[in-house]
This record gives structure tokens, C-alpha cells and sequence, in this order.
């Protein structure tokens, strides 16, 4: 029995998702994710918008992060599992469904591992535009896992920096990072220390993985003038940066009633000013003022950025042919005859 | 590129559910999830419980409904656009995902439609098993859409009914029903008027689709000693029953903080009492007490019970065979090289 068109929703693997992202090329790739990103912040009040939907456990968490406008519905499922990679399995791992608001059927499924990590990086490096200093070459990496490599490459690609300081508190990881980035022009600095790779950075990105209120960076790390985005602080009870760098920093957010939960921020009181980054977008609100402030993005991840993630994955599958078309909807030949239509597909094998 | 066993997702199509469905067979189909439904109904106190999260537009509703115990983690995605009838296209859809709590990994994507469908019979079917009178053989079946042989046919495999009365406010609808109820041991009669159809019942089952508070069943179509299986008023401002009936039964409920804002209890104030339906089968609430009592079961579909759905069809999926591995999840050799992976599957087809 061959489904109908209905019944069938375009699906983009692992293995297509990567094809996509060689036949279009990263930085295409990077500057499509952070243009989509930027027209869906433009009209942030056109989504509904909720916290995610977290179920936390002693190991791990698993997170719907669903959004919406007037025409898609997006959600991605996603979960944090620091030990897993003691066993050699991914510590986050994603998919996610892009769907039509007006009949509520799915219009993609999609592998979002690898589109998280893209976008996550494309949305670091569309604030560092409005946040880092003008001249910003020399990008901090510390945490040199699985979402290193797509920082540095989108901080190349969106802000043009030349130049990245690697650490990591497993040198292997440094070391695999560099590997990657070899041959890509940039010019790479693994470091002993986060001190060191801190030293003429005016970009600091962290982004570790353990689940615990971490002091990756220390006050005396941060100097005047920097912007520090702190990818890695994106649940309760896990964060990166000191509180005293809080206190020195205009802070800035993806969504307030999230990241005071889950972000750097969980450190401060519930009334500490933050701005919404999309303010900053829409012009509403200064970005960076001058050239001595501390500029923080506390990035958790927001629902937004995986709808416009999956919107510009939905317009790639179509362009590239790069999807197949799976039998995941019900479609009997009348929509009220879902038995019938079970009744008929008895024994498909001697029909 | 052959991603590994890691990256592979078993995937239940609709097509191999409905061979699920056949090679087991239907009783047995609707017996095992009954039993999966009792026996996680009995540890309701290991469940993380939440409402369900919707997404409402002005044509329908789309909504995630999670819940995980210590092992595992389940969610549904599921519409509901009365409308889409009309344009050749389900009412509702859905589909699923169980996974594993410890490495967050999905274990299970499968169809969820037919699935639904089935286990919202089985669920009707354990309710009346304890709430309708011991010696109900007649159901009548009000709204004779895509639930409505599920219904008939779940009651009569559980609770031994042998006669069904069917009534749609389009006739078209109960030829449907009663044409596929055919030879399969019901006596299946097409009555003209929803009095009609509850005339000698013992149990009145309401499955209707309009989205607004309706009145499918009044006042005086509900005598004594019967039992109302509500299946239709699943969301807020879409309601079946009369207000008064609510008032003269004993309501059972699957999880009162959603069912007070989803279902037939929506029209009564919010300390209207109500029994949790888990607490009848752990022995801890009577069900039924005696023969004049009206039993109501306000059903609005919870979480735990495509959890449960989902948890049968992982085993039968295994023990069949009836599933395809699906290339959703990234899995680098090493877990922190997924940039590496991506490089590596440049030009996969001259590889």
C-alpha cells in the first residue's frame, strides 16, 4: 500500500542534513541561520512564547522547546547529557518539526543535532555583531567540545574575527578542535590555561558541559571592553561565569522568563536588568555604547531559533531534493473512515 | 556513509502499525494497552504529570503532551482541526516519541493516529469496566467519526457489550460506522435522534468534533444508573454534555488540573469534586456504587496513556519486526568531534 502525498512528511537525516550544509557551504549556511533568526527577532511579538518544557533527572535533561506564529508551529526536542559522553554517546542530541498552523499536520522532521550546533553558533555570532567590539579579531574559545568548531567558524563567517585561543580542561579536545579548524584561516592558539586564552581576546566564548555552577571564568578574566558569550550556563543549577562579572555587565538575553531560570542570570535577583537581544535588533535598545563596556550575551537557546532554523531547513530540503518522504500521518481515502482504513490493509502482503 | 546503530531510530510508519495491528489482532491490540494503561495508572505517583502544552489558533489546536517516569520519557505530538474534515484531511494527527531517561536518546518515533485512536478505546473501555452497570450490553454511540468502531469495538472486547445504537447529525457517518462494525458480532442499529440512540443503553458514549460547548447529550436523555464515557470535550470551549447531567453524576477524571481546564468539568466551578480514575483501580475510590448512580467518565486523553501506548508498541515493534531504523541522531565516533563527522561526509557521493 503506497501512502498519499498527505501522509507523508519530508524527513532530512543525519546524512542529509550534511549533504545540505556541503552543497550550500558553512558560511552560506551560517548567514542564512542568523538572517532567519534576525527576521523572525524583528517580529518577536507575532510568536507565542513559552519557557520550555523541561523533565529533569539526576543524570540529564529532555526539553520541548515548542514556539509558534501565525502560520508554523516549530518544536524541537532536545536533551543534556554531560556523562554521556563518558560512553560515547552525544551529550545533546535533537530533532524537530516544522508544522503547518492552519490544518496542524507536520511539514518536516528533521535531525536538529547538527542544525542545534549550527544555529546555536549562528545566533552567538549575529549578537557578538551588535555586542563585541567594532575591531574584534581574537575570539576565547573554552570548552573545546562538540560546539567549538561552529563558534569559531560563525564568528569568522558573521563578525570576521582571524583569530581563536583555544582551551579546554582535556587538552585532547583542544587539540581535535584545532585539527578541525586547520586550513579554514584562522590563525589557532591552543592555551594552558583560561587565563591565557583569555589574553587579548575581545570575544570570550564559553561554552562547557558540566552540569554543575562552574566558574569557568573569573572576574579577573574579564577585562574592560570584552563581550563574553556564555553559550554552556542553559539549565538550573548549571553555570559559567562568576557573579561578580554579572554584576560589572550589560547583560543581555534571548527571553527573560527563560534565562532567568536557566542562564547565567539564575545567580542574580529575579529583578536584575537585562535587555531582550531582539530590542537590540529592532533598534529599541543600544547594543554596545562604548568601547570599555562588558557586553554578556546569556544564551540558553531559544524556541525562535529553532523555527527559523527548521524554516530555512524546510526551504533547503525542497531546493536541494535532499529529504525523504516518510509514512508518519494516518491519510484514509475519507478523513472519518480511519478504521476502514485499517480494515483494508489487512494482509498487505497477499494484496 | 552507513550512520551506526547509535544514530538509528526504530520508526513505526502507519503502514506497519496497522500490520502491528493485524498480525496480533485487534482484541489483543486493545487488551495490551488497557494492561499497559492499568499497570502505569497503578504507579501514578512515578510520573512527572503536567498539563499538556497547546498552541491554540482560531481553526485548531496543536499540542505536545510529555510525561516521563525514572526509565523512560514519552511524548505526543497531536492536532485537533475540526475543519480539516472537510478538506480531505484528518481531524487529528499524531505521532510520538519514547525515550530513554538515562542517555536521553529516542528509543521509539511512531505514528501516533491509529495508535490514539486505539488506545483512547482501550482507555474508555478500562474506564467503563469499572464504572458502567456489571451487566451493560448496549453502548450508544453519539458522533460516528474516525473513533467511533475503536469505541464500539473496544467496549464490546473489555467490557462485553453486544449491541451498539448509533446517532451523527450526519447520516453518512453512522452508514460509515455501522458498514465497518459488519459481521463482527455487535448488533449495530442507526438511530435518527441522539435520544433515540441512548434509548435501553447502559452506556452513552459522546464523540463529537465540533469545537464549542454543544449539547450532544441534554438533561433528559441521561436516566439513572447509566454510564457517560465524554470523549469529545478535550479542550477549552469545546463541551458535550449539558451542564445539569454534570451536576446529577459521579465524575470520574484522569488528571483534574487538565481536565478542569479541557473538559466537560470546565462548565462547573473549580472545586466541583471529582475522582481521579487511578485511584478506582488502585482500590484506594469506588467506582460505581449502585445501580441508580450516574457515572461520568470526563475523558480528555492524558499522558500517561500514550506513554503506555507508546511503551506496547516499542515491545511489539521488537517482536515483529515492524518498524524501520531511521537516521536521526548524529553519533561522531568521538561524541565530541561532530564538526569532524560533518567534514568527513563532504561529497558522500564520490566516497
Amino acid at each position: 500500500m503506497t501512502p498519499s502525498d498527505k501522509a507523508l512528511v519530508p524527513f532530512v537525516s543525519v546524512d542529509q542534513m550534511m549533504q545540505i550544509v556541503h552543497k550550500i557551504g558553512l558560511t552560506r549556511m551560517f548567514t542564512a541561520l542568523a538572517d532567519a533568526i534576525a527576521e523572525d527577532f524583528l517580529r518577536w511579538q507575532d510568536f507565542d512564547k513559552t519557557p520550555r518544557v523541561a523533565a529533569h533527572s539526576n543524570v540529564g535533561v529532555i526539553e520541548l522547546m515548542p514556539t509558534a506564529d501565525n502560520s508554523h508551529y516549530a518544536f524541537k526536542y532536545v536533551n543534556g547529557h554531560p556523562k554521556n559522553t563518558a560512553e560515547g554517546l552525544q551529550t545533546v542530541t535533537a530533532f524537530g518539526v516544522l508544522a503547518d498552523v492552519t490544518t496542524g499536520y507536520p511539514l518536516l522532521l528533521s535531525e536538529m543535532t547538527l542544525l542545534t550546533a549550527l544555529r546555536t553558533a549562528a545566533m552567538s555570532a549575529l549578537a557578538a555583531k551588535h555586542l563585541a567590539p567594532k575591531d574584534a579579531r581574537v575570539m576565547a574559545m573554552i570548552g573545546n567540545g562538540a560546539q567549538s568548531e561552529f563558534q569559531c567558524l560563525a564568528m569568522q563567517a558573521l563578525v570576521g574575527i582571524d583569530a581563536v585561543r583555544l582551551f579546554d580542561s582535556d587538552p585532547a579536545a583542544s587539540r581535535k578542535c584545532a585539527a578541525n579548524l586547520q586550513g579554514r584561516g584562522l590563525t589557532v592558539t591552543i592555551c594552558d590555561t583560561p587565563e591565557a586564552a583569555c589574553e587579548g581576546a575581545q570575544i570570550l566564548t564559553t561554552c562547557t558541559a558540566d552540569k554543575r555552577n562552574a566558574r569557568v571564568l573569573t572576574d579577573n578574566m574579564v577585562g574592560a571592553g570584552v563581550h563574553v558569550n556564555a553559550i554552556g550556563g542553559d539549565c538550573p543549577g548549571k553555570t559559567e561565569l562568576a557573579e561578580a562579572i554579572l554584576h560589572r555587565a550589560s547583560i543581555f538575553v534571548e527571553y527573560p522568563p527563560q534565562t532567568r531560570i536557566e542562564g547565567e542570570i539564575q545567580q542574580l535577583a529575579a529583578d536584575h536588568p537585562v535587555t531582550e537581544f531582539w530590542q537590540v535588533l529592532a533598534g529599541r535598545e543600544p547594543g554596545r555604547r562604548d568601547a570599555r563596556q562588558i557586553t554578556l550575551f546569556d544564551s540558553v537557546g531559544f524556541a525562535i531559533e529553532d523555527f527559523s532554523a527548521l524554516r530555512v531547513v524546510h526551504r533547503l530540503a525542497r531546493e536541494t531534493g535532499l529529504y525523504q518522504p516518510l509514512d508518519l500521518l494516518a491519510d484514509p481515502d475519507d478523513p472519518r473512515d480511519l478504521f476502514g482504513m485499517l480494515m483494508r490493509a489487512k494482509a498487505p502482503a497477499a494484496a
